[in-house]
């Protein structure tokens, strides 16, 4: 197959008749499909039910310590839930809180703590004049919209196969003490899958960075959310990197069963330096007496520990793998060689990034959505939902079925190919 | 009995010596019992296990309106979880959200975002020189803990048996551009057990703010919490008054179950005018993707609905009642006509407020603690912890048996005499 670019003007109007009527056909076949957000599947969760048998109205409701689950106290989580949570992070359990159902709020809660209270005893960022956090793009929209809600600006810093472009990160962050921040999903990051290279890890541990309240937020989100049994990605575990490097106090690490137990009702955690902790505590004090204890208690009994967290993702694995190679395969099959799309094959997480050609990419989501196909947003993987170069698509085939992914898949390609065809004829 | 302002010096030291004696004794019994904290006794949570197995492997887990409540989504609740919390604040359920399993954390949460985003529109808190909030007191102390954490300055209203002392409360709100709010726990008050009359639920709703962003922080915490079949307080219902009053969005109200179900874990919510709950919305919209709906199909599936709540409440009336009743006997037996005390015989809640003379409150608790009996900190029941006049105390009868509260109670008695002759010694 010839790339797109070396066609002439007539081939590509032959092309784009050919591809147009294909187009018509497609609508009218009155698609309904959803592969805009990172969502368990109904056969997911139906294979976790067991868990909801796992405490009874016979249940010993006292934890390991003696806490009984059900009442008022034990502010930070059982100590069991700490251990569990640690052992998905690679962590030590002292070096855990566990808080409710979503780490998304212990990350919202932590960048809102540090606007009104500071970290660690900084000042509070509604007193400064400009905050700002790095923000590796493509990425993931719900950290880009936390920090767009406090008015924190947004710097976008390019995502290589290793990871954020690490001379840029050094660079800004060690010259302004106006940036507070930088947003990681460390491991199969979203949406490109991209794991960060050692090199990488310790790069960030041994930052120097100009403000004292500048904190790494690892959002570990796929710490155990492998796709394949002999090919799993593995990263250095950040906090004890930051310890070596002299910088302990610098990460807030976050990680949740969310996509592991149920993405509704699991539990989520932080990890940090104890001096971290302590500062967060001071707030949580006043905050709450306690998250859900029950469903921490919950999640060990059912769960045990690692092992029995990596069994359960191995069954995950199984049921995602056909949807993620449902939509390789298409690609592969449709797509190689055109010149017009690249995409990421990762070996875990919940998402495949694919790379248009330059000024495609809000066009290809619209067409698919005409003919019944949503996608996530074109623009939203980018600070403030513009992608400067209108080229990237996250696709998320955790939902529908992988018959169901080939099909959306096959409208994907034809809309990548009928709009790159008026992108060529556009420029010509 | 003669009361103790009525006794000479000889007559006091003779008693004081007797006191004393009574005091070591009771020392020497080596008591370990805590009536700090409103706790529901495991007499209690054991009451409520069948909870546990409304929800199995084997169960739909759609709401009615077809939400999986195992994925993500649903961010404001269930539509049964809010028709249940409305029923139990008298609301209409479009006016609620339902949150996770505190209500001090929508609390803390709906103060934070008014620090940092204002109140549908209003300047953020934290951009202003000077943020005020009412306090009638005696009153909870995590609410003062909450406003006192963000640098809100704390203004002491007297609670009186009809509620705050509502003449204070116009004055200071109409005139003081900076009183941003008021904490009231308008049913069974926290500590005294006091319920609002309707004038002073109207009065609230007819204030006439200074300022446009001012918020009554109504915590309706004891809405169905009853100690007696023939005796029960009913408040006015204050959405309604306020809109009644032409303030539709001058209120918002919190409950939960937290003494109903599971204190640890229940469900909690708001009611609030639609423009306040479209403010609300747009914050959690980036905090969360939505809270445990699991758990609150669980506590729609178990208590059904108003009735099975009240049902269950009346359960709890029956083990919390010979507590409140035991405490009740002792004070009335041991310190009626002493002049030395007086104490809230309250038709529901979790609290007895106990009146001593003044500058005694601390030394009690204290003597209290010495022989293994802890009450909440003296103080604890002002802003600041500090009690200008030193003579409230805050009894919680849930967590020991009937028994033990006997015991504790006991102890309590001897401690307020053996201080208040004290104090009348030291007066002479």
């Amino acid at each position: 197959m010839k790339a797109y670019q070396e066609l002439s003007k007539e081939e590509l109007l032959t092309l784009q008749s050919s591809l147009q009527k294909e187009f018509e056909d497609a609508k009218g076949k009155g698609l309904k499909l959803d592969m805009s957000r990172g969502k368990p599947a109904v056969s997911q969760l139906m294979m976790g039910m067991d868990i909801m048998d796992t405490l009874t109205s016979e249940s010993d409701m006292k934890s390991e310590e003696g806490v009984d689950v059900r009442n008022y106290g034990g502010m930070d989580g059982i100590a069991e839930a700490k251990r569990l949570m640690a052992d998905i992070m690679g962590v030590d359990p002292s070096q855990v809180i566990v808080f409710g159902n979503a780490s998304l709020s212990i990350m919202y809660d932590t960048v809102s703590r540090s606007v009104t209270h500071g970290v660690m005893g900084s000042t509070p960022w509604c007193k400064l004049d400009k905050v700002k956090f790095l923000c590796p793009a493509p990425g993931y929209d719900r950290h880009f919209a936390i920090t767009q809600h406090f008015g924190i600006e947004m710097i976008t810093v390019p995502m290589l196969p290793t990871g954020p472009d690490m001379d840029m990160v050094e660079e800004l962050v060690s010259n302004d003490e106006s940036i507070k921040g930088i947003w990681c999903v460390p491991k199969y990051s979203n949406p490109q899958g991209y794991s960060y290279s050692d090199e990488t890890v310790r790069r960030f541990a041994n930052l120097k960075p100009a403000a004292k309240d500048f904190r790494i937020y690892w959002d570990n989100a796929y710490a155990v959310h492998h796709l394949y049994e002999d090919r799993q990605d593995e990263i250095l575990e950040i906090l004890s990197e930051c310890e070596k490097a002299g910088n302990p106090d610098m990460v807030f690490e976050f990680c949740s069963t969310s996509k592991i137990s149920f993405s509704g009702a699991g539990i989520a955690a932080m990890a940090a330096s104890k001096a971290n902790l302590d500062f967060v505590k001071k707030s949580m004090t006043i905050q709450t007496i306690g998250y859900d204890k029950i469903n921490q208690l919950r999640h060990v009994r059912y769960f045990k520990d690692i092992q029995g967290i990596r069994e359960h993702m191995r069954k995950h694995a199984d049921l995602l793998r056909p949807k993620f190679e449902a939509v390789q395969d298409v690609l592969d099959k449709e797509l190689s060689g055109l010149g017009i799309g690249s995409w990421t094959k990762p070996n875990g997480g919940y998402f495949i990034s694919f790379q248009t050609m330059d000024g495609c990419a809000k066009a290809i989501v619209a067409k698919c959505k005409e003919a019944g196909v949503v996608l996530t947003n074109a623009g939203a993987t980018y600070p403030y939902g513009i992608d400067p170069k209108d080229s990237n698509i996250r696709i998320a085939p955790s939902f529908p079925t992988p018959e169901e992914m080939a099909v959306a898949t096959d409208l994907f390609v034809l809309c990548v190919k009928l709009v790159s065809v008026e992108k060529l004829l556009e420029n010509m």
